[in-house]
């Protein structure tokens, strides 16, 4: 039996919660939560074992820890850490679509320069083993469209608004309280939440970040009591549908509200639900599933993140793998 | 550069020529095609550069042959030739559902006494990658439901029948053309086919061998025009569903024609396409779909097989892994 890895995590919220009460079921996982970094030592937690910390430098200048899981809110702070504990040569995981999809080009250049791992299978998706199956398995099946809903709270809140005839303050504040949404939604209303993943997932599937200034997105508040009453009319839904299609060299994203068909793949995908259509050269048209955020399923996704730093995986998008077509 | 590893390939029918199409394209793939095994030497072939021959013994006792890959009509011969390569050390991929289906306990024999590795993606969801993410990913989530369509031909014939309005006979003709059908049908059709997959799921889901004659098994051959009537006035889509429910430690399993509304996930998914759904304990329902037949999609399941067999991936089932609940 050898000595399990030593984890300092940054951040006891929803994820980093989520995250403990997985890990806790699976004493076989070789690695156990040695420091926990947090805002607030203050506050009343679970996990009295723990040892908790609000000084990040007791973690990030501490050379027994051999991975840092980063799951808080603020993305400048997370981006620090994460430098620096690549620079340490540390292994690292995290959640933080927003840190991540803004600094696609710096996460490039750490995959292509680190030995040592990163990886953010939660950060797109929640609970849906999304983003290694596009760096892995899809991008060798040369990948030319990706459609899907990204955005588990607006996807919560247009639920149900159209199923139950929840206003939109109402809805909101649900997914709030429920912890889908953030603690300021408008990323998440926005669409450009959403909007980052897709740039996550472009760069797993062809090696190359998309400008997010070039994406057309378009917000859920624009949606109407009338344009919900039109689409029901003609038994369709309105979905934040995020859109990548790829013709020659030239990605085109967009983020935007729209009316989907009982065929379409995307219509039973309701509530804080996450759906990823991607359409492939050689194997057709994937769909993947299944909850795109919560506490639990988010923390898995995390829990999965480790479980691969311990095999010994890495994203391929780093060796710059590219297949002859 | 190590040197490629050999490859002894049984059949070359649909999925075997959509393997071999896919390898061509992976230059990158250090794996070679060094003899194929065919029933009928006199037939005119693409692959001419290949050696082939209608002697199994000279792959089966061939030592210089790493990999055996078996994608045959027969099950019986198959179930032999595997056999074989097992014990001569080889690794094997197969496609063969309804050997694997029909042979779990074996099959489960195989993967904790052999150190060579049997892999079988192809054999459930065609392209779909879902025997390994049931198998890995999943079962550590702890399984307490699978629901799908996982027979693409019959899926097929129900859709052209209701889509399209036409006879059974004449959709299944196309569905053969089309290469989703076996040239016998009748374990398409019969829902045989569908249990043979769902099995195979619930052994890499808990590690156990359902007893398919304790299923609830239906052909999709009652289904009427009347059926699809009533159906379709209530906006419904007959799909041959296969469910299996997991409740403390009994496994329950059955194959039916089923009449699924517009926000079930498995009415969007029409034509040869499969789609599984996954209910677990710990991050929720996931949702896979997918090409559930054809010469590609199936072939490129093979070729995933044959990379995870070069990066020394093997079942966790075989380990028998077990998470604490």
């Amino acid at each position: 039996m050898k000595t399990p890895k030593k984890i300092g995590l940054f951040g006891f919220g929803t994820v980093g919660k989520g995250f403990y009460e997985n890990l806790k079921k699976y004493p076989h996982i070789s690695a156990k939560i040695a420091k926990v970094c947090v805002k607030r030592l203050d506050l009343p937690r679970i996990g009295h074992e723990l040892y908790f910390t609000d000084n990040p430098d007791e973690l990030l200048l501490d050379p027994q820890l051999d991975i840092i899981i980063e799951l808080i809110d603020d993305p400048e702070a997370a981006k620090t850490y994460i430098q620096k504990s690549l620079l340490a040569g540390k292994d690292v995981i995290s959640a933080n679509k927003k840190m991540i999809g803004e600094s696609l080009q710096e996460v490039s250049y750490w995959h292509d320069s680190f030995e040592n791992r990163f990886l953010y299978e939660a950060a797109v998706g929640g609970g849906i083993p999304i983003v290694h199956t596009v760096d892995g398995f899809l991008r060798d099946q040369e990948v030319t469209e990706i459609r899907g809903i990204l955005n588990g709270s607006s996807n919560y809140i247009l639920t149900q608004m159209q199923a139950n005839n929840w206003s939109f303050e109402k809805a909101l504040r649900e997914a709030q309280l429920k912890g889908f949404a953030e603690r300021n939604p408008t990323l998440d209303i926005s669409g450009i939440d959403a909007g980052y993943k897709l740039s996550i997932l472009a760069y797993h599937a062809f090696g190359e970040v998309p400008s997010m200034k070039s994406f057309e997105i378009e917000s859920i508040e624009g949606v109407t009591k009338e344009d919900i009453k039109r689409a029901k009319a003609k038994r369709r839904k309105i979905k934040l549908v995020a859109s990548l299609k790829k013709s020659n060299h030239e990605i085109v994203c967009s983020v935007k509200p729209e009316a989907v068909g009982a065929n379409d793949e995307l219509y039973s995908v309701d509530y804080e639900n996450n759906a990823v259509s991607v359409e492939t050269l050689i194997s057709g048209r994937h769909v993947f599933a299944g909850k795109g955020a919560g506490s639990l399923p988010t923390g898995s996704a995390v829990l999965e993140d480790l479980k691969r730093l311990l095999d010994g995986y890495s994203y391929q998008v780093s060796k710059k793998v590219r297949t002859v077509a």
